[in-house]
């Protein structure tokens, strides 16, 4: 990186770097897991809900289920938005966040591992500034993993096995006038041509990778770029996640 | 009070002693104010969006409009609570609490002052131990009295006027086991025969006098030493809201 | 009161007065107790639904249960308001006062004594003068009383054990141009600066107070002048109750 | 008829006999039209609600607009059925019989006699035995004319022009072990092999015939009996609804 | 006929003579039973879901149960109408034809014969051009016979019992500028006086007639002939039913 | 690709084989634009409407709206689904699939030529087998040139500008027992380990790019073996709706 493509972000941060990232577990005291995430002024609170039994489609076959809900607090974002109770149904992009969420954490559960137990992660933004969704699931990992720690204290899950099968972690990249960027808070997010976000293990692995072209499509250098930008920021997020869960509780 | 009163509760405190209050301005950095309540281990985001103009059904009336809505997030409490937005429906107690809360903080205001603007109160409950309605009420206090500045500042309500006639906080009051106490967490709130919940003008007047008989129907005079609590100890939370106000933000 | 005070009212009565009280018992026909009440011109229509069995988080504990609805007729007001059934959606309002007559009733039942029986009691406004959650509440104890003796003369309800532990009724009080009254009709009801329901029990115990300053905060005497009408109209309502009750079907 | 025919009916009436009718006008205070319909023990609370504008879709047209909505109290029938409101929708019977009502009622208006106007008829059934959808637009064309007459008074529509262009009355008719019957009961309607609504207008034309088999299919000769005996039970009926009306309200 | 009377129709179509109709068995591959069925330029796409087992309702009564869902595609239409999942709910006329379709499928279905099975009719309107509900109904037969079939292959149903009681049918009529008429597509439908569709079952009994003035109300005589041409319509459809299932699939 | 790594696939086409594809154009008469496209077994009827005029957030900005809602018949599927509209709510999944639907057309839309129009796409599934997300969007193309051709033709738009910057087609890749696979049917789809959907312009470039790991994470050398075949797959669709859109209509 040159300093050239430094001054760029307002933030002034090179087009590589995070945001400053922190992670608070804990920060929910009714939770069997919880971790409140920062990655810049994006601030998510993630819950790990563990209980025993699984849903009734799921009963009998030894394995347990993992599932996530995404909400926003009206007054996260700059405008106040109506609640999605008071207007009676869940938007689209709620929706879809939430499965992206399920999805990439249930990708390194061994459910078979997890027996016939159910968490639930719930994920609400308490202020939003680009990035909601990746700081969730970088976020909801560290809550799950507290709540399969607590399910062994409690003896609810034996010792010996091991529901974890790797970590998971997510960042946004993009491009903006042509720069491939990393980690976009709202001002560089509204700018980005194409917004891209990416799931990725902490064995290097991906679990998914969804770019979008808001403006003019994307060709494949600029996706390529686009991909090694996100494989780094996850494996820094990966360090965090793993310094935070071996801190003293 | 002897001390013998006072070792009733599993706390330690006094009959007459409120939890310790905690109340941080600007915790929510989009809104045009906000403020992060403590009563104990409750915890109560309050953030009060500012919008020029007012709902249709009040055009051209030359007031304005202040609501409010509570919600808890779904792991505030013990176990988990599905999502109202989820269900697709907002229950009976949300919207009694949020409906008191927005007359509560309507009783103290100038609309006529306030102008064709409208403010609206969300008061999210992070964590809950008791006592959600009265933290809310008192900490949308804070909030709104900083958005109210914040438009004076902005120009959108000239300095010369006041729409706050008073301050307003709220309390909750109860019968354990024949004894009023003050403030209550969860596991008094439970026991409770009488459950009451009290909001007080900073001049020391009613706006709201809420009593339940959970159990036991009450007589006069346990109303009475109910009210007493309540009104001593909505005079403290003014003090806090006061101090609160008056420190640099 | 003297005669001077008396003149306030635009109907004629005394401050402390009642408006005309009808009750009629057995109003319809299907339900196995029913009350038409009549508060001067607002009309209620309580229906008492008798069910063996509860609700399944009930069910073993021996306990039985009372719960309420309440709702108004789309013209039962001076102009018509949409249904909720159409909006799709149940208001604030409804869920208010629909939680307020259950808890009232449940509070002069002993569960353990109705057995595992559900009573459900609707409550339709007909047409409306102000009081409709008052006149639902005394109306619904009548309906209900009858329920238990037709569950008793059908058997399902032994003749030694009474699930009516007290009786119980409502009535509203207010202060207009700072002069406490009793029972308002609706033009009463919107001028009021406070509006205050109190339920009280056949033995002159509160059961729910709740006032709300709608203008100005009332005061420690104000608050004490309302509780003194309310007591004494509740008292006069419970003696119209028990007469009802002891007519001839 | 012969006597033997007669004796079929469990109430004593003959095949071709309408249950006892009653009609009070006025019976909803504030509605500009009303009327408390019995057709035996059904009853139903019919009213008009007047108002001057009509919706966006017709305004600038110089018609008017006339719409009904039907509903059951929950305890109206022998077992409680669950509000809609609390089901937050609206279930296919009601919606076809608020169509059904809305269609017979515009198939006697003259919608330009009637000015940009709207009418709204609020049909509800307060207790039901059989027949509940004929009685509603009986009852609901006392309320309607009665509302027409209200306007006349108040000058909104004038003396000279004549919004309603006939009356119309309804009834159900049904064949039960084989014999043609008229205003069937709910015990009769249960057992009806077919079950008819004809809606009728006061000059003897049809404006609706709705008729099902409920179990075996119906011949030629089955329809002809049972339009027969509709014609001559809503001739019975216009002869009520014009008494009604002539008595001095 | 006459040639005259036989103009009056833009299509050229004698006032008896049904639209072009088609009907192509098993369109839906994963269907137990399907027909794309054609009325000219109406196409109705009607599966019929075969499952064991009968709602929870019905369970031990050894009887079976069907049942029929109808709805448009938005663009079935010339003008685009909005989804009813994006509305969230579902309006009167979708009910009302749903259950009509309902109601004449179970007319000839011998529950008992069914066992306890469920068959779902599912009634997508592709393209709209006037009777859709009668061309749903006559489409939802063939569905439901080859579904049955499919039933006896599978050994579900026993060769022995046959579940099908008739075959039914369904057309529309109507009566234009005075002229009674068959078959009515768009055009025609907007300019009738009166609708009528009629169900007839394959022995020629009334299954449903459902006539509404939409204009002016029709006298008896209009009645007869709307019946007369109805019944010889339905006829000739249940020939083409007939036709159909009993070529090779 | 070798012969041998053919032989996986069940339908025996190569790994990097297109399923039959077929588009007829104008399937849906009363539609702009419409096509029913089938990818095998796969048929999904895309209409586009369109109307002058766009919602009003854009009015005045002189640019154009595009916008799709996906749905899938509830026996499209091997077993039958409950309808949304009765369900009363949209499922994550729509959501999810509109969403992308929109936004891949939009990728090729010049809003400002379109000028103030709306054009709304509607892709309904009346058989699912795989793949119905990639099959809508590249029918949903051919119906939205369509349109935009009948807008020319009406003179709505001008002849001289053109709203469509360039095609789009789209496809599903997968990897199956470690092998990349090109146009997923349902019984490869379940058993794939991972699933990637891939929007690409007629210029091959990258719209969207959707790829998620269902049982094992991805590495990068089989993320770049999927856009490969994904490419490919693209380029041939979009030669087939060109061909298509020559054809003369």
């Amino acid at each position: 990186m040159t300093s050239q493509t430094q001054q760029v972000r307002a933030d002034g941060r090179a087009t590589n770097e995070l945001r400053s990232i922190s992670i608070t577990r804990g920060w929910a005291g009714h939770a069997e897991g919880s971790a409140l995430i920062e990655f810049g002024n994006t601030r998510v609170l993630c819950t790990a809900s563990f209980t025993e039994g699984v849903p009734r489609w799921l009963k009998g076959e030894g394995r347990g289920w993992v599932t996530a809900e995404y909400a926003m607090l009206p007054r996260a974002t700059n405008t106040r938005n109506d609640r999605e109770s008071v207007k009676g149904k869940i938007g689209g992009r709620t929706h879809e966040i939430s499965r992206l969420i399920g999805r990439s954490l249930r990708s390194i559960i061994d459910t078979t591992a997890l027996g016939e137990n159910t968490i639930v992660l719930d994920c609400d933004v308490l202020q939003a500034d680009g990035g909601t969704r990746t700081a969730a699931i970088t976020g909801a990992y560290v809550a799950l993993a507290e709540s399969i720690n607590w399910a062994k204290a409690q003896g609810i899950i034996k010792e010996s096995v091991n529901p974890l099968k790797d970590s998971v972690a997510a960042i946004s990249v993009g491009i903006i006038d042509g720069v491939p960027m990393l980690d976009l808070p709202y001002v560089e997010d509204v700018r980005a041509e194409t917004d891209m976000n990416v799931v990725v293990t902490g064995s290097g692995d991906f679990v998914e990778v969804q770019g979008t072209a808001e403006g003019v499509p994307f060709n494949r250098d600029e996706l390529d770029a686009m991909l090694d930008l996100a494989l780094a920021g996850c494996a820094e997020l990966s360090l965090i996640q793993h310094e935070t869960l071996n801190q003293q509780a």
